[in-house]
């Protein structure tokens, strides 16, 4: 195949994938080795204690081979009671997943009724909210919630909710996709049963490994749940793997090298310095979009990715091609769902991971000279100056 | 973590992961790109054809992130008919795996009955008793087969079990995992209705995607068959995706461009070309073990991978580390199953994928030598003489 060259740098500033560092990069490209090795465990479990530190918690984060979407479906199919009832949360596209994959087990894993609680896209969910549906419902037995809903660009208040979940029977699986690693998240401090993440966000590194973190309360839910279905998906198998640095089938031992290496270098910085610069650069790029005049779309912005409805008269593919074939920037457009449908509507820019403040400037110039060609009556250099401004301070 | 530094050359002869050509891991570590781009489409199309024409189909091969293990069960949740019995036979490890799959899905799936044909490890199942067992249950739906039983080093005839199967109402599904890439198999000739492999052996990639080949019956089969459970492994999903050049959920980007490198690769070779070279290092391997006096585990022997019973006195670990560390020959030892408890009495050699005479012949001579340091008696230098006979044929 062909590939067109690109000689200019490309920057990929889309929610996930994300950008790869190139030490990470170099390290996948290291011989395969076997992972029946004490040189593959010795890997395996450097990796496991820095994700248990990522995560916060003192349990364990099991790795699981498979998207993040695999991830979530082994903790939902593996942690639900027989005969009980579950309340999926959404506010978005992802959150609609969840809700999409109760309905799909509810007759083989016996659930007596997938309670839904829909939040408008662009808001995000309340604990108040979570406390009444627990309160009139106290047969749920799991809890499923987005911190960071990708396709809105907004977060909710982890901490708040998962106190109210957890002074109720049910236990909280909380989707961390692109929160771990971007934004504030303590799974033990905030009492979150079960965090999932995936490697392809915050966690710098390409798509194909999913995160489960176990809390206290999520470890005794498996001791007491029958298995049924699932199999590759069985959380049990992959714990019982994880306790010998192992792992059920065979890993991605690339991938799991590469992120070793990934978190090496959050580590390095600080997990909280790390925070810090996601902020700001989700700051800076909320802040030249509104110097741009656009309307953002969330009114609980996540600090991972940031989203704008575009303009009158600005067309989403032919915006984006644009920015990638004469700018080089790579954004993501928006989502269709039961909620909204934003496929053509809006635009995000991710801040997660490795990307940096050159890369953001770069992208918002772009976006800049773009609208201006679409008719938008913007000054020119006004996103730059606003960037600039919260970068500079 | 501080890594043993190793100066001379590793030589990765274990039967899954293999060895990687650098060609490959370089082309893993160019930048990410994102999925639902023309680029990543263009590369996804590529390797989707390529993929047909490995597998000696015209129809659909399915690309999954995950393991061999995740596609091979997304086959069987995918496709098992409600109220059905499924026959699942087993001659190793792997065929044991498949077994439970459905004895984990049976009350969830509603599996009549699990009918399992055990063959005693080293053998392989004969298409006369598939014949007598879809006789005399006719209404099996699902045949599950291993066509090179890893754990056991032996290959059956899968293009007799697939006529056999192919005159009765049931679907073959065939374990391809050490055989595709590695030996002959012809999808749509031999009409072997789903055939799955992973990328970790004779494809020549690190783990993390898995491959289901679907020819018509099971195309059919799929819009028959209602879903129950299974989200992320509903072959319904994946294969919506397949027509659009997409996947239902984020792929692992890096190791599709790595798959498609490594089919190219293949494909220039000439995939008879492979099959051939596989079976002369096979040969070459079996004939130098045998000159050792080791005797074979398999009297059906695969071409993908080969195994002998240790001699009396030689202690698998002890061995196994000699050879890692002395020699930087890595093989593998055995498995324990229902079937047989071969954990420490076997090794077993890969010959698939990115191999070469050279790691043969290093490999041999490392295994004679200490053979020869436990105590047996073999002339040094019969295994290289062995080996060369062959390998100058």
């Amino acid at each position: 195949m062909s590939q067109v060259p690109v000689f200019y740098r490309q920057r990929l500033l889309t929610p996930g994938p994300t950008q790869v560092p190139e030490a990470v990069l170099l390290e996948m490209a290291q011989p395969i080795i076997h992972h029946r090795t004490k040189q593959f465990q010795a890997i395996f479990a450097e990796l496991s204690q820095r994700l248990s530190r990522v995560f916060r918690t003192k349990n364990p984060v099991l790795t699981i081979t498979g998207s993040g979407t695999t991830a979530f479906e082994a903790a939902q199919v593996s942690l639900v009671k027989p005969g009980s009832r579950v309340l999926t949360i959404s506010c978005g596209k992802f959150g609609e997943r969840w809700q999409d994959i109760y309905d799909r087990y509810a007759p083989v894993l016996d659930i007596k009724e997938n309670v839904k609680l829909d939040v408008p896209w662009g808001q995000a969910p309340t604990a108040a909210q979570v406390e009444q549906i627990l309160k009139d419902k106290p047969d749920i037995s799991v809890v499923t919630i987005v911190h960071s809903e990708t396709s809105t660009a907004t977060a909710c208040d982890l901490k708040a909710i998962a106190a109210v979940v957890g002074k109720s029977n049910a236990l909280l699986i909380a989707d961390g996709i692109t929160s771990v690693g971007a934004m504030p998240v303590e799974m033990d401090g905030w009492g979150v049963d079960v965090l999932v993440t995936g490697s392809q966000k915050a966690m710098m590194l390409p798509p194909g490994l999913g995160y489960v973190g176990l809390g206290e309360r999520a470890l005794a839910r498996l001791e007491e749940v029958p298995v049924r279905g699932a199999y590759n998906l069985d959380l049990r198998a992959w714990l019982k793997g994880w306790k010998k640095n192992d792992v059920p089938f065979t890993p991605g031992v690339s991938l799991i090298r590469g992120q070793r290496v990934a978190l090496e270098m959050i580590e390095n910085a600080g997990l909280e310095t790390v925070w810090a610069r996601t902020r700001k650069l989700a700051d800076a790029t909320r802040a030249a979009m509104a110097a741009m005049g656009l309307k953002p779309i969330s009114q609980s912005p996540s600090d991972s990715v940031s989203g704008a409805f575009y303009p009158e008269g600005v067309e989403d593919s032919k915006f984006r091609a644009a920015l990638r074939d004469k700018h080089g920037v790579h954004i993501a457009g928006g989502q269709d769902g039961r909620g909204a449908k934003w496929k053509s509507s809006i635009m995000r820019v991710s801040s997660m991971g490795y990307v940096d403040a050159g890369d953001i400037l770069v992208a918002m110039a772009a976006i800049e000279a773009e609208l201006i060609t679409c008719g938008c009556k913007i000054a020119p250099g006004s996103a730059l100056a606003a960037a600039g401004k919260v970068l500079g301070a």
